[in-house]
């Protein structure tokens, strides 16, 4: 398969990418570094990369740039870093990668369990998150040609160490779930499901 | 209590005031028409409005601009219509408010069935949905001095028959069950909650 990976130089898109480079062809993809660059809040950046890429089987994005900061300095203004990051930019992945991507091939976006499970200086993340899951399940009967799309949805990652102080409660989710929620995602056959890893 | 009701001239703002305003203060707030008007994609003109009105004890929101339609004519630009409306007007709402609310006041914002009911033509519409839901349990563990938070999530709404073919299978929310939700959320003690009417 030739699989496009959106936020490739990440914690999770590090893991991700050497994991299925060994049986598919990774194309890494991030703001600087990768294979391609590419900045997921400007369409026409994002048009760009697909048509460098050529028809793909499947695109994972870990990309999802929110704001994280105190309730009392959030205005509008910084609501909008995840509102162009991890919301818009992830649909405009798939509302221009549909062009793009082979029949029967699949998105698979990422969100959070701060959807359901908030946390302090994270709402912005929530929001993002829970509109991420809504578009998932509403794309998966739009989309056509069999193409399927899905979410995962981790807790904290294992390998982010530093966020753990601000997830109490949340039992981490090691790289070995994460990349088997892609797994199912990508291999599997379902569609417009959140997957919670783990 | 002196209830402001943004949506004021709406299907649902309409009869939310007639109900309210036997016993209440009501504000009526609309793009026109109404007390006092307000557009709720500018954070200029949602601050000129708290303003105006001054300390309040609830803010209903059944203000919700999304795009509906074909999904092959949705681009990013399409989808904006729900950013900008239904999810970043509500959140604003809420973000500018907070400084003008009395405290133990209440927000009470709209979303619907479309979070994780899709119906095709109405992608936008879920991820605005899914954002506000996401948005009000994160808005609910921050906001101060027992301000409380709901969303109501009505299914297609009893008098709008015209989107009835849109909701196939949809068994439509009553007026009063939409008017018994915005109760529950105003004059109960919840915080947090997705309030499914009916």
């Amino acid at each position: 398969m030739k699989i496009i990976i959106v936020g490739a130089t990440g914690t999770m898109g590090q893991h991700l990418a050497g994991a299925f480079e060994t049986e598919h062809e990774v194309i890494r993809v991030a703001s600087t570094g990768g294979d391609i660059q590419a900045d997921i809040t400007s369409p026409e950046s994002i048009e760009n990369l697909f048509k460098q890429v050529g028809p793909f089987d499947a695109l994972i994005s870990t990309a999802g740039p929110t704001y994280v900061g105190p309730w009392e300095k959030m205005t509008g203004h910084e609501f909008r870093k995840g509102l162009e990051g991890k919301l818009m930019g992830q649909v405009n992945l798939v509302l221009i990668g549909q062009h793009y991507i082979k029949p029967k091939g699949s998105f698979t976006l990422i969100t959070g369990a701060l959807t359901h499970d908030p946390q302090k200086n994270f709402a912005n993340a929530s929001a993002a998150n829970g509109a991420v899951e809504a578009f998932v399940r509403a794309a998966a009967i739009e989309l056509e040609n069999g193409i399927r799309i899905n979410a995962v949805s981790p807790t904290v990652i294992e390998d982010s160490p530093q966020y753990f102080p601000y997830f109490p409660g949340e039992i981490p989710t090691t790289m070995r779930q994460l990349e088997y929620g892609f797994r199912k995602s990508v291999f599997g056959a379902n569609t417009g499901q959140v997957i919670k890893p783990g």
